[in-house]
């Protein structure tokens, strides 16, 4: 058995910080729907807290390689839309990514070696794609419906080249790479999930190292959390007990089983979480 | 390249209070899919506050021309589940609607000139089609799953004409068209989004004369909430500020850049909003 | 007009407590899609309470029948991962549950008499279908990607034979079944839903006999919950005032229309309800 050829598949997955009250989503699916009905599109979050770019760029990476080359991402966290951010259309490890462009690559970028930026040009069709109907428009506030959906959909029908513009370099998040001491790495915290686990910017590559040092043993310290071992999965750990351990997109994070780090150890997105080389 | 024809192409469109805590939405797609696993089924949004007639036909009108001809909408905001509320079908634009009686069709109505309401017939075969197995009688208390969903799949099918019953006013919700004075437009808060934007059922068209009496200036008035110039885009403001702005469905809409309108102005669903002539 | 032949549609429908501000789904979805890119993928919901089995055993079955036969269903709220929970796929009525072997299954089995339960066996496919890239190794954190998922996949492919270990006898819950007393039946919640509705696990069989031995009359108490009348559905009563009745999946429930059951009367999962018949 091998694994079926997805060349002929067009699959559209789409991240954004639209929530789930509206139906902007929705709008979006139609208006991909409208431009070729054969195009599977797949959720990933809507959910993003409103403007956190960063979590949309942590979450986006981890769900990259684990869907069929050829896939185009459509990653909506806008908050400057109608404004003069840019908007970009990328190529990265042979999937592609609609989006602003406003950090929301970050991760795909640092992780994943392989990645070209280009500016997103405006197609002469978007217009009349705006709606089943067409005529109207492209609004100020919905860019999701009117430039990035119509893009997505392109871009998984084949017509990349419509809407591509000129190479460029896209805007990196500061704080996306760990600093590395002598003794330490200095990351924050990405990104918080349902369960309360607090999944940092810190790789298992980071502390590869640390963890040589003295016989596998290292202090993590984020918030209110302290741990000088790092488990191998939740149920290391009696329920209720806080552990570190490598997610499972190999990043350092601080959990509690069966029960919420976030909560338990105040734990924000955004704050230091440091591991040391701990003392022999 | 033209849009694909999409007139072979099945779409139902799923608008519900249901929620996402419960397997009632998958409920009604297994339903939908074991009468034809070919119909493409695309969630607007389920989580329309419980029982909020007037948002649920709000956000039904925003996405409805963004879909191919064809599609069906089935909308299911029912607080009148088992009593003797009607249920209609209705063709609107070259597009379907399945819903209960009770005035989710009152913006279509209001908004797309060319609709036309219908009783829904109990199709014979809806019973036969409530589970995948048969046999079962239809309940009193979920007819998303057991009349909405079957008659919607039989819809997109193409078999209108069995679940199209005679000719009918459909119910329509009071306060849906605001009242126009000699300067002013009184309307109401329709739907308050994910970001706490409050959109109204004030329509560009409806001040559209108020603006040009003079300059363009004109005062929005609802809650706490008060401004007299109109923005084109959020980022037309400095993070954290007020503005007001004609929404990307063509609504007046109060909003708060990357902040939230609905909690700073204690704005809630069906409260007025004003909008007047500014004097010289 | 007859049902369509579903026998060559590949349908997988989700069920997990991993919520829908991560990708944990979209993974799934991701992974599901470079096996197979034509299965289509159902969400029936993934707001399960955070390890909370009981209320996923029951919102499974209340699925289940209303799914074409051949469906997958694939299902994960699962405290245990990285122990040594073992994992299992079943076919029950002709559908087929990829899960781990941790309770999910119960109210099926309770349920539905014809259903076969067999261990998971680890296909040696599973490790190159990790990633649409292949080569990584499954992770101890996140099973519901690197086993579950492609393991519903294969299913729903056809390969069940693959992945079917040894007959086993499934982890079943306790007190998922009522316990009968000469003049009543114990139970307890299952299941709060979006609404507050409040649904015990003592089904509209269990309280048969209770009914007829007194013209219909019994008594339901649930919290503070106490009624005596067994209503057909919420119009019934007027707004605001509470009932019980049989739910649309076979269940005693205990509601309040257009209001929330579960607030008013201070019901949570699990908490005792008991049916007795009334004095005449």
């Amino acid at each position: 058995m091998s694994t079926s050829d997805s060349t002929n598949s067009k699959i559209v997955a789409l991240l954004s910080d639209f929530g789930c009250r509206d139906a902007y989503v929705g709008i979006m699916k139609g208006v991909i729907l409208s431009l070729d009905p054969g195009i599977r599109i797949v959720d990933l979050t809507h959910e993003i807290e409103p403007q956190d770019i960063l979590s949309g760029a942590y979450v986006l990476y981890t769900a990259w390689n684990h869907f069929p080359r050829g896939s185009v991402f459509c990653a909506v966290v806008d908050p400057g839309v109608g404004s003069r951010r840019g908007t970009l259309l990328a190529n990265i490890n042979q999937r592609y990514l609609i989006a602003p462009d406003n950090g929301l690559i970050s991760l795909l970028v640092r992780m994943i070696p392989d990645s070209r930026a280009y500016a997103l040009r405006r197609d002469e069709h978007f217009a009349s794609s705006l709606s089943a109907d067409g005529g109207s428009s492209p609004s100020s506030t919905f860019h999701g419906r009117d430039l990035f959906a119509p893009a997505a959909a392109l871009c998984a029908m084949g017509f990349t080249d419509r809407i591509r513009g000129r190479a460029i370099e896209p805007v990196l998040l500061p704080g996306v790479i760990p600093e590395h001491g002598p003794n330490s790495v200095a990351g924050k915290i990405l990104h918080i999930d349902r369960f309360g686990n607090c999944i940092s910017s810190v790789h298992s590559t980071d502390v590869a190292g640390l963890r040589s040092q003295h016989e596998g043993k290292f202090r993590v310290q984020a918030g209110a959390f302290r741990e000088n071992r790092l488990c191998r999965t939740y149920a290391d750990v009696p329920v209720g007990a806080p552990l570190c351990l490598i997610g499972s997109s190999g990043f350092l994070e601080v959990a509690v089983r069966e029960g919420s780090a976030a909560e338990r150890f105040e734990i924000t997105p955004g704050q230091p979480l440091t591991a040391t080389a701990a003392e022999p």
